[in-house]
């Protein structure tokens, strides 16, 4: 059914084009991140993985490598996608100092870089930069995650001593999660409602102290601990609640929005909805990262999953003088394989974002509607690949068997550490419906419709062309797709144009009836605006999930397209059939009900699937090899010690082979009780 | 589309609905479970864990609820089912204690008595009973987990010293992951291949002790700790390694096999394969309670969702002056209700397999074809439970957002904890496949096929009556189905009939299925017997998933029979359609593919289950009502704190209303990013 791959791919070959564009980033990385501070450490305390992570990220800042997003007049490089990308290899070798730096340098620093003023930069942005003055993002409040806007904290100005004072009201306001907080920050980067004049003019930043030089709050502000985590154990998160701080009028980070001495406001950007998030917008660049670091992680699992698959053995097939290898049981390919093809298709899709991010970002103008589609693109991806995470490090885990659960194998500090991924930076399923919303009203009218998307009158009058836009590769993808005929049920599953087709002509669908659906709603009269909201939610979210898989699979195809190396270019051919046929299987009811795929032809998809899952499996080391992690970055003790067990086992049952030692069949499974 | 429901029905009567035939363990439980070393702790240390659950297992031995099980004369009740009841009982408090209860009085305890004769009873059972001799069950070894007849570690007799000699010949053969190991154990059930006089006789135990009175090591035995593990801190996993230790004769376990002094082996059951499964099947009872206790999980990570989803506020509807609870979302509906029909379900299934064990393993004479059943049944269910488990908490987790997050919310240690649970008594796919394996062969010749069912002659000769055998409510089912008239796709969506019918086809068709795709394959010349197996194993794991869904369905449907209150009854209708719906729903893709669905109708029950949606949203807090949690349990901060800050945050907003405060919309969301 399928051509054949070839004997032995180079794993070197499949590195390169994964590494991208950052790849020099990437490989200094591997090179230098050797520190012993660094390296998996297992059964810390909490105090004892904040004292590490945070001596980490004092060295981590010495090396210059967490700087590259920075202005190169501080001594960065004003390289927003190096600067990703090296959070990113941090994820690698320990995801709680992946946050901390990321919270340090890509939300703390990045708020003053891109919230604040050239005073603000000329005071802060080196002692940030080495660390030196430790920060947090103070946003998120106890009461308010996900809808920013509605935060409770007031900073409100007083013209007669020139200062806000900055209060919280009750403990729903209080700043809660916040990094940093607990033990290492002096400064926090404050979210409040700006008040001046007796009106107020939405959420602004300031720069607040929180910690005098002995370590001490501050006066009037009180620092709680959000105590014991699921994971991440090195970061220091906390509660901060602002007894009527004052906080004098230069330290609003005032690019956007200030205040004159006598309380006067005025704006650059004249609607208070857009002005929040063109701020917020500046600060895509976390999303992107946590995304980055989610895949990171989920390598990692899979690379200890895969090898381990390849060394254990359990059960023996009649006749065979050893037990089968777990990676050569259909069931545990079908685990694993499909989750490395996602991975992959994953790791083009962010490579691809990153690089438009470090574009639109490092543009002499800012193209509003590129910085939409970028910021739709980071909460997609995002809510993606770390629910790909979540799912594919619990099933390495279970596939490692209870070696998965001593955390000596890393994978239980990879799940509790990662959990959160689907929640910070944006509760995923409030970013899938971001998503949808700028499917749904289109990029180019935004600005103008975000606030008032519930509106009834607007959602009926809402026209949008699903002409979709393709992402990557344009050129190469309409040939593709324009070149498959009519009869989609006689074209091979294998054809490329057919899968993009399906996954083009799904999410145009799914968009046109939630749209169809939402102005039939609005036009019922009587429907609570809430309601018919409310009634197509699920259809809603759908049409962000299409949208990700299509722009996904467009990313994997225009990735290919790249690759020169002959065998890693078949390699990944078929790596994308199985990315793109185990997707539309996952949503083969869709594509039934709605006449895209034949009962037969549905069936077929199985099989092929099957088929194409043991064309990989003499690849299947190959695919995490080519991920290149070092040794000393999994800290999995089963990837030193299993190999040396099976040997040893096998050198001891062809000794006392005479003994008449006989041998169960792997179809005949019993399993024990006992734990 | 439905009938109206109550508009309140009252928890209690659903609450002794599911409490079953042991609500009387159920409610002393509830009463007397009030130890503040058993309520949730956080943040401690492995050592503090550890000495908090030893100490709580002997409070718990002295309270006598823990050995319901054992023999009357030890001062036991022999009430298997109340015994697997109370375990399951502790998983609500701490699920440390109940994995350390389980390992003392259901493994260790249990295999002494079940393995054991009176001369091991007379000895030991009251000083297991009281936890005056902790112990271990020592199966497991490094390299085998699931193929436990390949165990290989040896016990040789030698008829001139009348003694055995227990011996490790390699790390692979180290026993691993043993409860009560690493610090409290003083003897351990080993299992071990037997050998004398130059034969071996497969695996049988034997009572070894670990420690001296002082703790430390008993000559030749090396004790190791199997470390941090990704939960149950209070468990003492460890590993234990024997170098040729002597084991005096009477220490082997002899009810099914015994070794003479001078050496010569006797067993009431000839066939070593036979023997070893019904030695390992008198264990079922750890298995049952692993599921049972899932369940336990699962049921407080739904309750804390629950409540706090209907006190937690997010994001302003047009109009409304408060925002919208979590509750009160389409999307969030789609997560929780769905996930608390299954558990419905599985209480159920599992009340009715608790039952079945309590009357197989009490009855005079053994029924094999029973047991074999009840075996097939824990294991389905444990399977089933656990991953209904692994997912219902993590999504209960995202449901609560960051907050889900901190130890303080109780939902971090409902997750780790449990994430073994679908590896240890039996690895989930392993197990599933042992269901599957029951249902190809028929449970009539088990016994003398399970060695051979690997073997090609084999599989070709099988013959399967597939007319399924129903377990619960016969009659009443039969009706139902029957019923049911010709043309399917007339009958209303909500007919049970209607949704036990198209369970029951499925499983036969599948399983029809897989034994035509086995029969081939094995009839292809030069295949091997591997391959054919290993070619449909997908589709061999899937007939015991579609059966597992049958017997859960048929269970809810008995259940609900039960059930005499009309208010509880009509809900739990309501709630049955759910689980029913939203089983076929998520596998319409088969039922398309095998033309049980139109595509009409396939889209019409999507529509239908969104109905049931609405229905069940006003009785979603009965539903864990239900579950009658004792509030000193649950231990969630959120659930104590959540709803004050709630209404100190409305008063303030009426308070500040005149300020201009103005909110966002439902549906016009955005995000921060921060951490």
């Amino acid at each position: 059914m399928t051509t054949s791959l070839p004997h032995a791919v180079d794993p070197r070959a499949l590195t390169e084009v994964l590494d991208g564009r950052w790849g020099h980033v990437r490989r200094v990385a591997r090179a230098d991140l050797h520190d012993p501070d660094l390296l998996p450490a297992y059964g810390e305390s909490v105090q004892e993985a904040r004292e590490r992570v945070t001596r980490m990220a004092r060295k981590i800042a010495e090396s210059g490598r967490v700087v590259l997003g920075f202005p190169k007049e501080y001594g960065g490089e004003g390289d927003a996608g190096g600067s990703v990308t090296a959070i990113e290899m941090l994820a690698f070798t320990d995801l709680s100092l992946m946050v901390k730096a990321g919270v340090q340098w890509g939300l703390f620093g990045g708020a003053v870089q891109a919230l604040g003023t050239e005073r603000h930069h000329d005071a802060y942005l080196r002692d940030i930069m080495s660390f030196d003055l430790p920060g947090c993002f103070a946003m998120t409040e106890t009461g308010h995650g996900s809808d920013v806007q509605q935060l409770r904290t007031t900073c409100t100005y007083d013209p007669e001593t020139q200062t806000f004072d900055l209060h919280t009201p009750h403990e729903a306001a209080r700043k809660d999660y916040i990094g940093n907080a607990a033990q290492d920050g002096r400064m926090a980067v404050v979210f409040a409602q700006l008040v001046t004049q007796g009106r107020r003019h939405g959420v602004h930043a300031w720069l607040v102290p929180i910690r005098d030089e002995q370590g001490d709050p501050m006066p009037g502000v009180t620092i709680g601990d959000d105590g014991p985590k699921a994971g991440l154990l090195g970061v220091d998160n906390g509660r901060l609640t602002f007894d009527h701080v004052t906080v004098p009028r230069d330290m609003l980070l005032d690019r956007y929005g200030s205040v004159a001495p006598d309380g006067t406001y005025t704006s650059s950007i004249e609607n208070e909805t857009r002005r929040f998030f063109t701020m917020l917008g500046t600060l895509v660049r976390g999303r992107v990262s946590v995304g980055g670091s989610a895949a990171a992680a989920t390598k990692l699992s899979l690379d200890i999953a895969v090898r381990y698959g390849e060394t254990r053995r359990q059960f023996s097939a009649p006749g065979a003088d050893r037990e089968v290898l777990l990676n050569d049981y259909l069931v545990h390919q079908r685990k694993l394989l499909p989750a490395l093809a996602a991975t992959y298709a994953y790791s083009f899709a962010q490579e691809e974002l990153v690089g438009t991010m470090h574009d639109v970002q490092g543009a002499e103008d800012l193209d509003e509607g590129a910085q939409r589609e970028l910021e739709s693109r980071a909460a997609g991806l995002k809510a993606a690949q770390t629910w790909h995470a979540t799912r594919t490090i619990q099933m390495a885990r279970e596939a490692c068997g209870g070696a998965g659960y001593l955390q000596e194998n890393r994978l239980p500090h990879l799940k509790a550490d990662t959990d959160v991924f689907t929640t910070f930076e944006g509760d995923n399923t409030v970013l899938l419906q971001l998503v949808a919303k700028g499917l749904l009203t289109g990029y180019r009218d935004a600005f103008g419709s975000l606030d008032g998307w519930g509106k009834v009158g607007f959602i009926a009058d809402m026209v949008r062309e699903t002409v979709l836009e393709r992402t990557a590769a344009r050129g190469l993808i309409a040939r593709l797709v324009d070149a498959v005929p009519g009869r989609d049920d006689e074209v091979p599953l294998l054809d490329r144009g057919w899968q993009l087709k399906m996954l083009e002509d799904r999410e145009k669908h799914v968009l046109e009836g939630a749209i169809r659906r939402l102005r039939r709603g609005a036009e019922t009269p009587g429907v609570q605006p809430f309601d018919v909201f409310n009634d197509v939610q699920d259809h809603v979210l759908r049409t962000a999930q299409t949208h990700v898989d299509r722009i996904v699979l467009e990313a994997f195809v225009a990735g290919i397209e790249r690759t020169t190396d002959a065998g890693a270019r078949a390699l990944l051919e078929r790596v994308c059939d199985l990315y793109a046929l185990t997707t539309i299987e996952a949503d083969r009811a869709w594509f039934l009900e709605h006449g895209r795929l034949t009962a037969t032809r549905s069936k077929a998809l199985t099989a092929t699937v099957n088929v194409l899952l043991k064309d990989l499996r003499p690849h299947l080391v190959t695919l995490v090899d080519a991920f290149a992690i070092p040794e000393d970055w999994k800290g999995a003790a089963i990837l030193r010690e299993e190999a040396g067990r099976q040997e040893a086992m096998y050198t001891d049952d062809m000794a006392t082979h005479d003994t008449g030692l006989r041998r169960g069949t792997a179809t005949s499974l019993e399993v024990p009780p006992g734990q």
